[in-house]
Protein backbone atom coordinates (compact mmCIF):
# COMPACT_ATOMS: atom_id res chain seq x y z
CA UNK A 1 0.00 0.00 0.00
CA UNK A 2 1.25 3.25 -1.20
CA UNK A 3 2.15 6.08 1.29
CA UNK A 4 -0.68 8.95 1.12
CA UNK A 5 0.00 12.73 1.72
CA UNK A 6 -2.70 14.88 2.23
CA UNK A 7 -1.97 18.05 0.17
CA UNK A 8 -3.03 20.91 -2.38
CA UNK A 9 -1.01 22.56 -4.76
CA UNK A 10 -0.96 26.33 -3.76
CA UNK A 11 0.83 24.53 -0.40
CA UNK A 12 4.77 25.23 0.12
CA UNK A 13 3.98 23.37 3.04
CA UNK A 14 2.93 20.59 1.49
CA UNK A 15 5.45 20.72 -1.67
CA UNK A 16 8.25 20.02 0.68
CA UNK A 17 6.96 16.67 1.50
CA UNK A 18 5.68 15.80 -1.77
CA UNK A 19 9.02 16.65 -3.39
CA UNK A 20 10.41 14.79 -0.47
CA UNK A 21 8.38 11.77 -1.61
CA UNK A 22 8.87 12.30 -4.98
CA UNK A 23 12.68 12.35 -5.17
CA UNK A 24 13.17 9.75 -2.48
CA UNK A 25 11.82 7.09 -5.07
CA UNK A 26 9.19 5.46 -2.16
CA UNK A 27 5.91 4.87 -3.78
CA UNK A 28 3.31 7.83 -2.70
CA UNK A 29 0.11 9.34 -4.29
CA UNK A 30 -1.50 12.18 -3.50
CA UNK A 31 -4.63 13.29 -1.38
CA UNK A 32 -6.25 16.25 -2.54
CA UNK A 33 -7.19 18.80 0.70
CA UNK A 34 -10.08 21.48 -0.58
CA UNK A 35 -8.57 24.06 1.26
CA UNK A 36 -9.99 26.66 -0.85
CA UNK A 37 -13.81 24.94 0.22
CA UNK A 38 -12.65 25.65 4.20
CA UNK A 39 -11.87 21.56 4.31
CA UNK A 40 -8.25 22.12 6.83
CA UNK A 41 -11.11 24.11 9.08
CA UNK A 42 -13.79 21.41 9.45
CA UNK A 43 -14.54 19.84 12.53
CA UNK A 44 -14.23 16.33 10.05
CA UNK A 45 -10.43 17.51 9.51
CA UNK A 46 -9.45 18.16 12.59
CA UNK A 47 -10.88 15.37 14.46
CA UNK A 48 -10.00 13.02 11.76
CA UNK A 49 -7.12 13.88 9.92
CA UNK A 50 -5.44 16.94 11.78
CA UNK A 51 -6.15 18.71 14.97
CA UNK A 52 -3.58 21.41 13.62
CA UNK A 53 -6.07 22.12 10.74
CA UNK A 54 -3.26 22.27 8.40
CA UNK A 55 -1.95 20.01 5.47
CA UNK A 56 0.40 18.74 4.75
CA UNK A 57 -0.39 15.30 6.76
CA UNK A 58 1.23 11.71 5.68
CA UNK A 59 -0.57 8.40 6.22
CA UNK A 60 1.21 5.00 5.81
CA UNK A 61 -0.45 2.45 7.39
CA UNK A 62 -1.35 3.34 11.56
CA UNK A 63 1.48 6.26 10.71
CA UNK A 64 -0.24 9.70 10.38
CA UNK A 65 2.50 12.58 10.58
CA UNK A 66 2.13 15.80 10.53
CA UNK A 67 4.44 19.14 10.38
CA UNK A 68 6.51 19.26 7.22
CA UNK A 69 9.54 19.01 9.32
CA UNK A 70 8.43 15.37 11.08
CA UNK A 71 7.66 13.96 7.52
CA UNK A 72 10.67 14.28 5.96
CA UNK A 73 12.44 12.94 8.33
CA UNK A 74 10.14 10.33 7.90
CA UNK A 75 10.81 9.64 4.35
CA UNK A 76 14.57 9.99 5.28
CA UNK A 77 14.15 6.85 7.62
CA UNK A 78 12.29 4.84 4.98
CA UNK A 79 14.14 5.60 2.16
CA UNK A 80 18.27 6.33 3.43
CA UNK A 81 18.32 10.26 1.54
CA UNK A 82 18.22 13.57 2.81
CA UNK A 83 18.87 13.43 6.22
CA UNK A 84 22.48 14.09 6.37
CA UNK A 85 25.52 11.91 6.72
CA UNK A 86 26.05 12.29 10.66
CA UNK A 87 23.98 13.77 14.02
CA UNK A 88 26.30 17.22 13.40
CA UNK A 89 24.30 17.00 9.55
CA UNK A 90 21.24 15.80 10.81
CA UNK A 91 21.01 18.93 13.87
CA UNK A 92 22.01 21.16 11.33
CA UNK A 93 19.25 20.60 8.73
CA UNK A 94 16.78 20.49 11.39
CA UNK A 95 18.30 24.12 12.48
CA UNK A 96 17.52 25.22 8.96
CA UNK A 97 13.93 23.42 8.92
CA UNK A 98 12.97 25.27 12.30
CA UNK A 99 14.54 28.24 10.29
CA UNK A 100 12.60 28.29 7.32
CA UNK A 101 9.67 27.31 10.03
CA UNK A 102 9.75 30.58 11.41
CA UNK A 103 11.40 33.00 9.22
CA UNK A 104 10.73 32.16 5.25
CA UNK A 105 8.06 29.61 4.29
CA UNK A 106 5.54 30.88 7.30
CA UNK A 107 5.79 34.20 5.94
CA UNK A 108 6.33 33.56 2.40
CA UNK A 109 3.00 31.31 2.53
CA UNK A 110 0.99 34.49 4.18
CA UNK A 111 2.16 37.11 2.03
CA UNK A 112 1.83 35.23 -0.97
CA UNK A 113 -1.54 33.72 -0.22
CA UNK A 114 -2.79 37.67 1.48
CA UNK A 115 -1.48 39.15 -1.74
CA UNK A 116 -3.27 36.21 -4.60
CA UNK A 117 -5.54 34.52 -2.64
CA UNK A 118 -7.89 37.40 -1.06
CA UNK A 119 -9.75 39.54 -2.61
CA UNK A 120 -8.14 43.38 -3.60
CA UNK A 121 -10.43 45.06 -0.97
CA UNK A 122 -9.38 42.55 1.96
CA UNK A 123 -5.80 42.78 1.43
CA UNK A 124 -4.38 44.21 4.88
CA UNK A 125 -1.58 46.56 3.08
CA UNK A 126 0.10 47.28 6.62
CA UNK A 127 0.08 43.20 7.27
CA UNK A 128 1.60 43.21 3.89
CA UNK A 129 4.24 45.61 4.02
CA UNK A 130 5.70 44.08 7.03
CA UNK A 131 6.11 40.61 6.68
CA UNK A 132 7.75 41.50 2.96
CA UNK A 133 9.97 43.79 4.69
CA UNK A 134 10.58 40.68 7.52
CA UNK A 135 11.52 38.25 4.38
CA UNK A 136 14.06 40.77 2.63
CA UNK A 137 16.06 39.73 5.99
CA UNK A 138 15.08 35.93 5.33
CA UNK A 139 16.70 36.05 1.54
CA UNK A 140 19.71 38.02 2.63
CA UNK A 141 20.50 34.93 5.56
CA UNK A 142 19.62 32.28 3.30
CA UNK A 143 21.88 34.27 -0.05
CA UNK A 144 24.96 34.35 2.40
CA UNK A 145 25.08 30.97 3.70
CA UNK A 146 24.45 29.91 0.10
CA UNK A 147 27.57 32.01 -1.34
CA UNK A 148 29.82 29.42 -2.24
CA UNK A 149 27.84 26.57 -1.62
CA UNK A 150 26.15 24.06 -3.85
CA UNK A 151 23.54 23.17 -0.96
CA UNK A 152 22.79 24.49 2.54
CA UNK A 153 24.02 21.57 4.81
CA UNK A 154 27.16 19.46 3.42
CA UNK A 155 27.90 18.44 -0.02
CA UNK A 156 24.54 17.39 -1.58
CA UNK A 157 20.76 17.58 -0.99
CA UNK A 158 19.19 16.99 1.99
CA UNK A 159 15.59 18.05 3.46
CA UNK A 160 17.44 21.67 4.68
CA UNK A 161 16.85 22.20 0.68
CA UNK A 162 13.69 20.59 -0.13
CA UNK A 163 12.88 22.76 3.06
CA UNK A 164 13.77 26.43 2.44
CA UNK A 165 12.96 25.91 -1.56
CA UNK A 166 9.01 25.41 -0.20
CA UNK A 167 7.61 28.94 -1.85
CA UNK A 168 10.35 29.64 -3.93
CA UNK A 169 9.12 27.74 -7.15
CA UNK A 170 5.91 29.61 -7.06
CA UNK A 171 5.07 32.08 -9.91
CA UNK A 172 2.44 34.15 -8.26
CA UNK A 173 4.44 37.90 -7.08
CA UNK A 174 5.02 37.92 -2.93
CA UNK A 175 7.95 40.36 -3.10
CA UNK A 176 10.80 37.50 -4.23
CA UNK A 177 12.73 37.58 -7.54
CA UNK A 178 15.44 34.92 -7.80
CA UNK A 179 17.07 37.57 -10.31
CA UNK A 180 17.90 39.74 -7.16
CA UNK A 181 19.77 36.46 -4.85
CA UNK A 182 22.15 34.79 -7.29
CA UNK A 183 23.24 32.75 -4.62
CA UNK A 184 19.33 31.70 -4.18
CA UNK A 185 19.41 31.43 -8.01
CA UNK A 186 21.60 29.24 -8.87
CA UNK A 187 20.90 26.80 -5.35
CA UNK A 188 17.24 26.91 -7.13
CA UNK A 189 18.74 25.55 -9.72
CA UNK A 190 20.62 23.07 -8.68
CA UNK A 191 17.56 21.56 -7.25
CA UNK A 192 15.81 21.88 -10.33
CA UNK A 193 18.46 19.91 -12.35
CA UNK A 194 17.63 16.85 -9.73
CA UNK A 195 16.50 13.88 -11.57
CA UNK A 196 12.44 14.05 -11.37
CA UNK A 197 12.02 17.51 -9.85
CA UNK A 198 8.94 19.11 -10.51
CA UNK A 199 6.82 22.52 -9.80
CA UNK A 200 4.06 22.41 -6.94
CA UNK A 201 1.20 22.53 -9.73
CA UNK A 202 2.96 19.65 -11.55
CA UNK A 203 3.57 17.59 -8.45
CA UNK A 204 0.38 17.77 -6.44
CA UNK A 205 -3.54 17.97 -7.61
CA UNK A 206 -5.35 21.60 -7.11
CA UNK A 207 -4.04 24.94 -8.44
CA UNK A 208 -5.34 28.50 -9.16
CA UNK A 209 -6.78 27.28 -12.49
CA UNK A 210 -9.14 24.72 -11.26
CA UNK A 211 -10.90 28.24 -9.24
CA UNK A 212 -10.43 30.28 -12.44
CA UNK B 1 33.27 23.07 31.48
CA UNK B 2 29.84 23.71 31.48
CA UNK B 3 27.35 24.49 28.61
CA UNK B 4 26.73 27.83 27.68
CA UNK B 5 23.61 29.72 26.37
CA UNK B 6 23.51 32.85 24.67
CA UNK B 7 20.28 34.33 26.00
CA UNK B 8 18.77 36.94 26.83
CA UNK B 9 15.31 37.43 29.37
CA UNK B 10 12.86 38.99 27.13
CA UNK B 11 13.83 36.23 24.43
CA UNK B 12 11.02 33.15 25.22
CA UNK B 13 12.72 31.35 22.15
CA UNK B 14 15.97 31.60 24.73
CA UNK B 15 13.70 30.95 27.53
CA UNK B 16 12.73 26.84 25.86
CA UNK B 17 16.31 26.08 25.71
CA UNK B 18 17.31 27.98 29.59
CA UNK B 19 13.97 26.24 31.13
CA UNK B 20 15.69 22.49 29.64
CA UNK B 21 18.63 22.91 30.72
CA UNK B 22 17.62 24.12 34.23
CA UNK B 23 15.21 21.28 34.47
CA UNK B 24 17.47 18.56 33.27
CA UNK B 25 20.26 19.11 35.95
CA UNK B 26 23.10 19.41 33.18
CA UNK B 27 25.53 22.25 34.11
CA UNK B 28 24.88 25.28 32.67
CA UNK B 29 25.72 29.25 32.80
CA UNK B 30 24.14 32.00 30.48
CA UNK B 31 25.65 34.36 28.31
CA UNK B 32 24.26 37.44 28.32
CA UNK B 33 22.92 39.15 24.10
CA UNK B 34 22.65 42.84 23.81
CA UNK B 35 19.57 42.10 21.74
CA UNK B 36 18.26 45.72 22.56
CA UNK B 37 21.86 47.55 21.51
CA UNK B 38 21.78 45.59 18.13
CA UNK B 39 24.20 42.55 19.26
CA UNK B 40 22.17 39.75 17.38
CA UNK B 41 22.70 42.32 14.25
CA UNK B 42 26.00 42.68 14.27
CA UNK B 43 28.46 41.79 12.08
CA UNK B 44 30.72 40.37 14.88
CA UNK B 45 27.16 38.38 15.99
CA UNK B 46 26.63 36.71 12.35
CA UNK B 47 30.06 36.02 11.84
CA UNK B 48 31.17 34.32 15.03
CA UNK B 49 27.81 33.12 17.24
CA UNK B 50 25.22 32.95 14.38
CA UNK B 51 24.71 33.46 11.20
CA UNK B 52 20.81 33.34 11.54
CA UNK B 53 21.28 36.47 13.90
CA UNK B 54 18.87 34.61 16.61
CA UNK B 55 19.62 33.36 20.23
CA UNK B 56 19.80 31.13 21.87
CA UNK B 57 22.75 29.61 20.85
CA UNK B 58 24.59 27.03 22.78
CA UNK B 59 28.24 26.18 23.08
CA UNK B 60 29.36 22.89 24.58
CA UNK B 61 33.02 22.53 23.60
CA UNK B 62 33.12 22.74 20.08
CA UNK B 63 29.04 21.91 19.11
CA UNK B 64 27.67 25.10 19.02
CA UNK B 65 23.72 25.04 17.98
CA UNK B 66 21.26 27.20 17.37
CA UNK B 67 17.23 27.28 17.31
CA UNK B 68 15.82 26.27 20.50
CA UNK B 69 14.32 22.70 19.89
CA UNK B 70 17.38 21.67 18.21
CA UNK B 71 18.92 22.54 21.58
CA UNK B 72 16.27 20.60 23.51
CA UNK B 73 17.04 17.89 21.56
CA UNK B 74 20.91 18.03 22.29
CA UNK B 75 20.41 18.67 26.11
CA UNK B 76 17.87 15.39 25.88
CA UNK B 77 20.58 12.87 24.32
CA UNK B 78 23.03 14.12 26.73
CA UNK B 79 20.20 14.10 30.02
CA UNK B 80 18.14 11.90 28.89
CA UNK B 81 15.03 13.86 29.72
CA UNK B 82 12.01 15.40 27.64
CA UNK B 83 12.83 13.75 24.65
CA UNK B 84 9.86 10.70 24.66
CA UNK B 85 9.82 7.40 25.56
CA UNK B 86 10.35 6.07 21.74
CA UNK B 87 10.25 6.53 18.34
CA UNK B 88 6.56 7.87 17.80
CA UNK B 89 6.54 10.05 21.05
CA UNK B 90 10.19 12.00 19.57
CA UNK B 91 8.10 12.30 15.90
CA UNK B 92 5.19 14.07 17.93
CA UNK B 93 7.00 16.19 20.25
CA UNK B 94 8.95 17.65 16.94
CA UNK B 95 5.24 18.20 15.37
CA UNK B 96 4.63 20.43 18.16
CA UNK B 97 7.78 22.22 18.89
CA UNK B 98 7.68 23.14 14.97
CA UNK B 99 3.87 24.01 15.41
CA UNK B 100 4.71 26.31 18.28
CA UNK B 101 7.53 27.92 16.32
CA UNK B 102 5.04 28.61 13.05
CA UNK B 103 2.11 29.64 14.49
CA UNK B 104 2.30 30.02 18.34
CA UNK B 105 5.74 31.26 19.61
CA UNK B 106 6.76 32.93 16.63
CA UNK B 107 4.08 35.27 16.45
CA UNK B 108 3.63 35.88 20.27
CA UNK B 109 7.24 36.84 20.52
CA UNK B 110 6.60 39.39 17.65
CA UNK B 111 3.50 40.31 19.08
CA UNK B 112 4.34 41.29 22.74
CA UNK B 113 7.56 42.97 20.99
CA UNK B 114 5.74 45.26 19.05
CA UNK B 115 3.22 46.19 21.52
CA UNK B 116 5.94 46.61 24.46
CA UNK B 117 9.55 46.93 23.25
CA UNK B 118 8.43 49.84 20.22
CA UNK B 119 7.62 53.22 21.08
CA UNK B 120 3.88 53.41 20.76
CA UNK B 121 4.18 56.15 17.99
CA UNK B 122 5.76 53.33 16.03
CA UNK B 123 3.57 50.54 16.87
CA UNK B 124 1.98 48.67 13.61
CA UNK B 125 -1.74 48.45 14.41
CA UNK B 126 -2.69 46.73 11.85
CA UNK B 127 0.29 43.77 12.17
CA UNK B 128 -0.63 44.23 15.66
CA UNK B 129 -4.42 43.29 15.19
CA UNK B 130 -3.71 40.48 12.43
CA UNK B 131 -1.02 38.98 14.85
CA UNK B 132 -3.61 38.60 17.28
CA UNK B 133 -6.32 37.24 15.37
CA UNK B 134 -3.73 34.98 14.79
CA UNK B 135 -2.66 34.20 18.30
CA UNK B 136 -6.66 33.52 18.97
CA UNK B 137 -6.63 30.61 16.35
CA UNK B 138 -3.43 28.81 18.15
CA UNK B 139 -4.01 29.12 21.59
CA UNK B 140 -7.59 27.37 20.41
CA UNK B 141 -5.84 24.30 19.03
CA UNK B 142 -3.12 23.79 22.13
CA UNK B 143 -6.35 24.42 24.62
CA UNK B 144 -8.36 21.90 22.66
CA UNK B 145 -5.42 19.64 22.53
CA UNK B 146 -4.71 19.91 26.29
CA UNK B 147 -7.89 19.09 27.55
CA UNK B 148 -8.26 16.41 29.50
CA UNK B 149 -4.46 15.87 29.45
CA UNK B 150 -1.65 16.75 31.93
CA UNK B 151 0.95 17.15 29.56
CA UNK B 152 1.44 17.86 25.50
CA UNK B 153 2.97 14.33 24.77
CA UNK B 154 2.24 11.05 26.51
CA UNK B 155 2.67 11.50 30.30
CA UNK B 156 4.81 13.66 31.45
CA UNK B 157 7.40 16.49 30.63
CA UNK B 158 8.67 16.67 27.04
CA UNK B 159 10.29 19.33 24.80
CA UNK B 160 6.98 19.94 23.86
CA UNK B 161 5.61 21.57 27.02
CA UNK B 162 9.03 23.04 27.07
CA UNK B 163 9.28 24.64 23.79
CA UNK B 164 4.94 25.67 23.57
CA UNK B 165 5.30 27.33 26.81
CA UNK B 166 7.76 29.63 25.85
CA UNK B 167 6.59 32.90 25.59
CA UNK B 168 3.19 32.26 28.02
CA UNK B 169 5.15 33.12 31.13
CA UNK B 170 5.72 36.62 30.53
CA UNK B 171 4.55 39.79 32.02
CA UNK B 172 4.03 41.89 29.17
CA UNK B 173 0.57 41.90 27.33
CA UNK B 174 0.35 40.72 23.90
CA UNK B 175 -3.22 39.59 24.12
CA UNK B 176 -2.79 36.56 25.86
CA UNK B 177 -5.10 35.65 29.17
CA UNK B 178 -4.69 32.59 31.14
CA UNK B 179 -8.01 32.72 32.66
CA UNK B 180 -9.25 32.37 28.97
CA UNK B 181 -7.86 29.19 28.38
CA UNK B 182 -8.84 26.83 31.26
CA UNK B 183 -7.00 23.56 29.92
CA UNK B 184 -3.73 26.04 28.64
CA UNK B 185 -4.22 27.43 32.01
CA UNK B 186 -3.86 23.91 34.47
CA UNK B 187 -1.40 22.80 32.14
CA UNK B 188 1.04 25.81 32.87
CA UNK B 189 0.71 25.47 36.28
CA UNK B 190 1.80 22.20 36.00
CA UNK B 191 4.75 23.45 33.96
CA UNK B 192 5.13 26.04 36.86
CA UNK B 193 5.02 23.14 39.67
CA UNK B 194 8.28 21.20 38.30
CA UNK B 195 11.11 20.85 41.11
CA UNK B 196 13.39 23.92 39.70
CA UNK B 197 10.82 26.09 37.38
CA UNK B 198 11.82 29.76 37.48
CA UNK B 199 10.21 32.63 35.45
CA UNK B 200 12.05 33.71 32.27
CA UNK B 201 13.58 36.79 34.18
CA UNK B 202 14.34 34.95 36.66
CA UNK B 203 16.38 32.51 34.93
CA UNK B 204 18.25 34.36 32.36
CA UNK B 205 19.99 38.04 32.43
CA UNK B 206 18.65 40.84 31.30
CA UNK B 207 14.77 42.18 31.60
CA UNK B 208 12.47 45.38 30.79
CA UNK B 209 13.70 46.51 34.35
CA UNK B 210 17.27 46.97 33.16
CA UNK B 211 16.56 49.51 30.69
CA UNK B 212 13.90 51.48 32.24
Amino acid sequence: MSIKLHCFGESGHSYKAALALELSGLDWEPVFVDFFKGETRSEDYRANVNEMGEAPVLVDGDIRLSQSAVIQGYISEKSGKFGGKDAAEARDILRWQLWDNHKLSSQAGMTRFLINFLPQDKQPAEVIGFTKARLQAAYQVLNAHLEGRDWIVGNGVTNADLTCCGYLFYPEPFGFDRADWPAIDRWLSNIQALDGWKSPYDLMPGSPADRA
